[in-house]
């Protein structure tokens, strides 16, 4: 086989967007992502590799023994967690290729070239590539679109062997997949003799434009574009494939198609439904399908999907998918907190999403959404260790919550770690002679902005403190724009270039700040954010969340643990005029803003042998500490609240 | 075979208790449960039977032909509902019996006839009683105690061949069922060669000592006590038999023999733990072997596990377990509203071993929770029209839940009609020279007190008002105490003898006022128990219920439905001070006390498009009604609450 990718030209008939920066070109070189990139490439990425040899996820690749006892049983709907190792190893080579550039690692390397081996060695000579099948049930493959995760596994593997074509130049695995991807265009479609179907767990699609990104080549465009185009077209094909394996399609586990957002072509969906992973990789790939088709209905149809969920679905921490039933949505405004899904990888994939919209429309609204998961929902899912994890992320809890290790269904760590080896590209993005910075936190950043090539570093504790101090240095001067995001939390803003203020209300359109000027080497902008302690209100519809408030100040959601509160933090009342003060806690969890104040508490006394009575519990002050809620379930297990009842 | 069963005289050796009234002397011919009782004789009974007809339920009896392909699937613990069809026409004839002596019906008659026909025929030589397992699964029986019903579905047939015998003499069925016991007593116990099993799902236990209060026959009682003392000894006799199957005990879809109640010997409990019905039958059964065999020990375990539970444990409505998971408990003080499962056989049970503890105590702490369920969250499990259910009771709902006309697993149906069928037997008790009055509502009962026949007249608009009027019709004076129950709930009463006046403070002992006097014919006793509005709260540690309150008057339990508020009642803020008045709603389905109020309502406006917001939500002042809990879902599908914010 050839060692580079075939790479075919394409013209660019899409949609222009921003090119995000390329995430190895960003260093996080102190601050608050300094720890954390360090962590997860130094800790998360080997204990993961671990994790996946000892729990017998890569055995599913010695082809050459047979398939030994299933460690995951299957479920009723047919599915067992086996079927889809390939996407956490997949999502794995993923998350350690993006920091092999920065940080060459011949061992992790190694590991991956040995993975890549076995997964050549097991592709069918027709390409198809999927090791449950090849090893299990070669006579199943592509019987069970609905149920069994086949594309969703090659999905994966193929965004890991663009990573790592990208990362090293090593062109072995990226051929391998698209050989598998060249039987997939054999295999589906709308040409005669081909299967009309499309994998129920989306993902696939936003890989295979990746791959696009890479190979240019429009067969792999159009492959993406038909799977979205082909989702919930009726009748479904589903039904026609359950006929065909004998079963009655009214006996599926989840009784309607809207579990993965097949219930409706995408463009006729109003509202956010179903698994929220799949709705999330769904989304994604329809931005970037919008982008490279230069669709405007499907750019619509994103916009209006993005509108309902911020508007209607969406946890304060950027979690979503309230339910476990279906691991995803069920009612507007039903946002339970104890009982919240919130699955880790919803949250990061909401980060893709959202950023992929912003590459559209500069509008912070967008951006807001990535930060607000970065800090929060997302962020939460791995501890501050980098080994332990959380798949769902509650917003409150009795103590029951822990996390773990590893787990039964383990896609979220891989996912998170993803997310954060590959931070850089979120932070930056330029088109032309435009340069948008989305995201604040130390960092050095090297861009092309047009034929300029800037340094650009960034000084800043935050979101610890608003303050950002960034400096330009460019070979010579060069005029562009530079866009500046004012997140949505933030009312009060200030911006000095070269100490001069910023007319900010002439400049600002959707959350961005735009400053168009020829810059020049040791301009220095200053951006201040002004950062109180806010109190958060939910809208009147969310029942849960009815008399009660949030904290947050800047990004960063807070919440009262019970090892800070020596009691249950659901009993703390906080008064509506009661002052809370932020200050910066250097010892908690490699350092973090906490907040301080006294709440009132409902007392036990008086109510000995009674569960209920006539009178309401008398309530006394108690001074209380919130941390930061991503920081949650680091230290003594107990109760946890985000949402506090005012008083 | 005799038509009757063998009676075999027994010492008496046990604890004395008061005697519950014949159900079937104490008819309902006015007032609340007139109503009632002629929906569920009328409707409930013929459409249950029609219902088990028609779903397949009663096919499993047709021994001449093979079985059918099954009508409900197996699940992950191996048990399929149809293992247990048994138990729901087994409780269905207990239900209908209870019915049969004051409301003689020869089709019903026929109807149960029938079935025991059909059982009779299908016994095994041996004795072996369970349809499942004779069909199709003889090679299994008793293999598997741990998940499979076996001996449940053989309770609930012993229960309604023991109803069926004291309602109509016809003694065919008991010597059935009296044989599948001589089975079950040459297999199960301590002597060499049984087997020491005893089912997972109680239930048998108090159906023994129903018959052997038939019989007297003393095997009844042992087998009886047997079970009760083996549950929970270690090593598991449940691990045992999972390896004779050929599994690892570690397999247990349940993972803790807690789930029912086979943790720890009975007398060491301290906690009420898993599945809900089952706790609810095993303590009812250890109550009456305290009773039986004289067993303090016992007795001592069941009082402290019920503290537990209406201390810790206990929704408001008298619902109980909280979790769908296990059908069961989970920790203290958990009790969630919109999840609630709060089975509705689970409430109907709390009220069988409720009125067991209190024949041996005189308190109304334990006849108060039978009040509590069977206004609230056991009656609540039917509907207006007697022939739609509830299974789950939540106390909190989004419009979401719906009562059906039949269900997968349809216990609980037949458990609140037999629940009203034998109603009269909970409203008095008799010991000696002692009348005890437990429940108010119009009826007249024929009782006797030692020697002495009594008619008692009771005439009330209880639970709607608190006067109630007591006439006594004795051919000879009589020296007797009448127990007067002075319901927990109520703050201020007062009780007239022939117009003069009780002193309370002085015969008052554990909520039962004792008159001791020589009664007359036509003596006259008027009890007036205050019935305010009262605002409820509940202990701090229930976190759901934090700053809410909910609204009883009197025993039952009031909530706002959407279909009268126009709104959902989640949003409602009830002032702490603002006025409730009470009415009598003649028109609402049958009639009912409402209440009525100002609450503040959160606005929607200002919100458009924001899920969250710095500033919290206007209010503006709502009148409102609520209605009796038990009434909900009756009228047009919408959001409920019973607790309600309060500002």
């Amino acid at each position: 086989m050839s060692s580079s990718p075939r790479v075919q030209p394409a013209p660019l008939t899409g949609l222009k967007r921003y090119l995000p920066a390329d995430h190895s070109s960003v260093v996080f070189d102190g601050g608050f992502w300094q720890g954390w990139s360090e962590t997860v490439r130094n800790v998360t990425i080997p204990t993961q590799h671990k994790r996946l040899e000892e729990e017998g996820f890569l055995e599913v690749l010695d082809f050459d023994r047979p398939a030994g006892p299933l460690v995951r049983p299957i479920q009723p709907s047919g599915l067992s967690m086996q079927h889809f190792f390939d996407s956490d190893f997949g999502k794995w080579i993923e998350a350690a290729s993006y920091t092999l550039k920065a940080h060459p690692n011949a061992e992790i390397e190694a590991k991956i070239d040995d993975i890549v081996a076995k997964l050549e060695q097991g592709q069918m000579a027709d390409g198809y590539l999927n090791s449950w099948f090849i090893r299990r049930e070669p006579e199943k493959r592509w019987t069970n679109l609905r149920d069994l995760h086949e594309m969703y596994s090659m999905g994966h593997l193929l965004e890991g062997a663009v990573a790592y074509y990208e990362a090293t130049g090593k062109g072995r695995f990226l051929d391998v997949m698209i050989r598998a991807v060249d039987h997939i265009i054999d295999t589906f479609g709308r040409e005669p003799g081909k299967l009309r179907g499309y994998d129920a767990h989306e993902e696939i699609e936003l890989a295979l434009v990746k791959l696009y990104r890479v190979t240019r080549d429009p067969r792999h465009l159009k492959l993406a574009t038909y799977f979205v185009d082909e989702r919930g077209q009726m009748p479904s094909y589903y039904d026609e494939e359950a006929r065909n394996r004998g079963e009655d399609p009214q006996d599926y586990v989840y009784k309607t198609y809207a579990y993965s957002q097949a219930h409706l072509p995408v463009r006729e969906q109003q509202q956010v439904v179903g698994h929220a992973v799949r709705a999330m990789y769904l989304f994604s790939a329809m931005v970037d399908l919008a982008v490279e088709n230069g669709d405007p209905v499907l750019k619509e149809a994103c916009e209006r999907l993005y509108d309902n969920l911020v508007g209607r679905q969406l946890y304060v921490t950027g979690g979503l998918g309230p339910s476990a039933s279906n691991e995803g949505f069920t009612r507007e405004f039903d946002l339970p907190n104890e009982t919240a899904y919130a699955e880790t990888c919803a949250a990061v994939a909401l980060g893709f999403w959202s950023h992929r919209m912003a590459q559209i429309d500069l509008n912070s609204k967008f951006t807001d959404r990535l930060e607000t998961v970065l800090f929060n929902g997302a962020l939460s899912g791995i501890s501050r260790d980098g080994e332990h994890y959380f798949y769902e992320n509650v917003l409150e809890s009795h103590g029951q919550h822990r996390r773990w290790k590893w787990h039964y269904c383990p896609c979220c760590p891989t996912n998170i770690a993803r997310f954060i080896t590959s931070l850089g590209q979120y932070f930056y993005s330029t088109k032309d002679s435009e340069l948008a910075v989305h995201l604040y936190g130390t960092n050095s950043a090297e861009l092309m902005i047009g034929d300029t090539f800037v340094r650009l570093k960034q000084e800043t504790q935050y979101p610890w403190d608003g303050d950002i101090r960034l400096q330009l240095a460019l070979e010579q001067p060069s005029h562009f724009t530079l866009h500046l995001r004012i997140p949505g939390w933030c009312r009060s803003a200030e911006i000095l270039v070269n100490g001069m203020a910023v007319d900010l209300g002439a400049c600002v359109t959707n959350g961005y700040a735009a400053i168009t000027r020829e810059w020049r080497n040791g301009d220095e902008v200053r951006i201040s954010l002004s950062m109180p302690v806010d109190r958060i209100y939910a809208h009147p519809a969310v029942s849960e969340d009815g008399g009660r408030v949030a904290l947050r100040r800047g990004p960063v959601v807070y919440c009262v643990e019970e090892t800070d509160l020596g009691g249950e933090p659901q009993r703390l009342r906080l008064p509506a005029t009661s002052e809370i003060s932020a200050r910066y806690d250097a010892g908690l969890l490699g350092g973090a803003a906490v907040l301080e104040g006294t709440a009132l508490e409902a007392e036990d006394a008086g109510w000995e042998n009674a569960l209920y009575r006539t009178a309401p519990p008398a309530l006394k002050k108690r001074p209380f500490k919130a941390i930061p809620y991503h920081l949650w379930a680091n230290r003594e297990a107990g109760a946890m609240a985000i949402w506090l009842q005012e008083s």
